[in-house]
């Protein structure tokens, strides 16, 4: 059986080109004892893979030159010989950026029993979910009725994190860019504030005024002139939950950091990096699932998907990470 | 009585001039009930003062222009109108810049009945060697063993900070300038940097070789390029106490911070600013005096002194703090 997939041969200078991915195929060989081998039926892409493109240990090894890249992807058993799997199930795995995965049995999970679409597991029950509730509740400790601010707040981790803090009676500022995503936001309950044409200095402007009081938590996912607006308006005490910095992430030149720095120390404030996959994050999965898991199932979280039709588009979907291009979990559908 | 102060007639831009500060006099009234009249015998400076000059409230309210400076000040009591002092006393307040001060009794604090220079209480075992303390164990957490950076590691509060890892046998490395001060660290048992004629990438490397694992706990005083240098060498898990920002304090423009603040996310780190004066720090102090108190009393504890002579001096002494004129606490002996 052949597979598909996209990998890519050098390492990119800045945000890549569409053709700067290989679509290539191989012969699967047999299934060694204890692998199994997915059709895959929907990918993830998201902003952390453009780190993993670089060549360089961050905190995830890089993808290797010439091999197919990797990401989460939901999938159907098509045969197994790891008895916990049998053709028919429905899984979820990182051999993503493919049409076939064929993989050892123990990097499979089955997916949950909660009554949802199976792509949900990418996002809202996924990895973007536990982001946005992890972020909010462990790493920034939000409590009942604080004021939040959250960065690409439409994105697939901030349009949740922006309704978790909601559904704490919490007031909820987001900042997103085309007008669709800021009405969208709006009709959840959450300040919409736009960054397009703004520098920091007006970004925290237009903070303030959405937002008077100030932020005791920033759910981070953008850095550059967001945090800089941000930091202008933490209040005493406040929480940076940094999950992402997706400003940098195409940089060919290291940028300068916010210049106000020293408001951290001066309000007494924290800033915080978490990777969710690391033990002492994901071990809390099951705890995520049994509460956020109903909210779902009951249509209670509005979340969004951005989908794109056909392995070939994977790319095109990945891209549009950087560009703005999605509302929600971006995803890719075989 | 007459009563001789220091005073700033307007707000200072980048680093005020040594005519900048003016000596002027007034008649002290009669004392009021609750009142006390002080002798100063110590003043302390220190680099937070400069923020109090800029005449905009941070964490303190900003200095009034024409009226005596504040600061820490251990005195003698002359006369009183308060109960619980009486002449002779020793005391410690916050009127300091001034020979003598005339205070509410509930401004001030008896020194603590343990066998040390009165001096002490302005350094090692008051404000500064409480920063150090709070910075080191109750902000980031320090743990025996770890591998500790202190930036202005021979100045009044990382002086202190190195020897107090020291004793929890600890790792430590400190970032200095004079060859006397390196010295002075090595003496310790300390791994001494030194940041001059340096820029971020080369002090980068010299903390690497200074200690090749990177840092659990970097104790920042400075900003700037030993911040940036210091998040290029955090280990995963790191905390940052952020005590002090000193490098900006003076600046005229912002000046932008660290390009590699993505290192807080690539190593799950956490970096948080404190205020000493702040309730829920001061409140140890009882806890601070009776852990480190017994150590400064039997000497085990090497804390050094600059001591500027005379209240004229007194500016001289502040504006030493920012040309890293001082090794240990800065003192103006009356």
């Amino acid at each position: 059986m052949e597979s598909r997939y996209f990998t890519i041969h050098s390492h990119p200078q800045g945000l890549p080109s569409r053709d700067f991915f290989a679509l290539e195929s191989q012969a699967l060989p047999e299934l060694a004892a204890d692998e199994v081998r997915v059709q895959n039926l929907w990918l993830s892409v998201d902003p952390y893979m453009r780190g993993r493109m670089d060549g360089v240990t961050t905190y995830v090894p890089p993808f290797n030159l010439g091999e197919p890249l990797e990401g989460a992807a939901i999938g159907e058993v098509l045969e197994s010989r790891d008895e916990r799997f049998t053709p028919g199930d429905r899984v979820v795995h990182m051999g993503g950026w493919r049409d076939v995965a064929q993989l050892p049995g123990d990097s499979l999970q089955a997916l949950p029993d909660i009554d949802v679409p199976p792509q949900a597991f990418l996002g809202v029950l996924g990895m973007p979910g536990m982001t946005a509730w992890t972020g909010l509740n462990r790493i920034a400790q939000l409590k009942e009725g604080e004021h939040v601010l959250v960065s690409a707040a439409s994105g697939a981790v901030g349009s949740l994190a922006v309704q978790l803090a909601k559904a704490k009676g919490c007031h909820v500022v987001g900042i997103a860019g085309a007008p669709e995503k800021l009405e969208w936001l709006e009709s959840l309950g959450v300040s919409a504030v736009s960054y397009r044409g703004k520098d920091a200095q007006q970004l925290s402007a237009d903070l303030k005024a959405a937002s008077p009081d100030g932020f005791d938590v920033y759910y981070e996912n953008v850095g550059g002139d967001c945090l800089e607006a941000a930091l202008d308006n933490i209040r005493v005490g406040a929480r940076i939950a940094v999950c992402g910095l997706i400003d940098s992430y195409n940089a060919e030149t290291p940028t300068p950091g916010p210049s106000n720095l020293s408001r951290l120390l001066i309000r007494r404030a924290r800033m915080e990096g978490f990777i969710i996959l690391d033990a002492q994050n994901w071990e809390h999965y099951p705890e995520f699932l049994q509460e956020i898991g109903p909210l779902v199932a009951r249509g209670e979280l509005d979340y969004r998907e951005t989908v794109e039709e056909g392995l070939e588009r994977t790319p095109d979907a990945f891209l549009k990470l950087f560009e703005g291009g999605n509302t929600g979990k971006m995803l890719v559908r075989l």
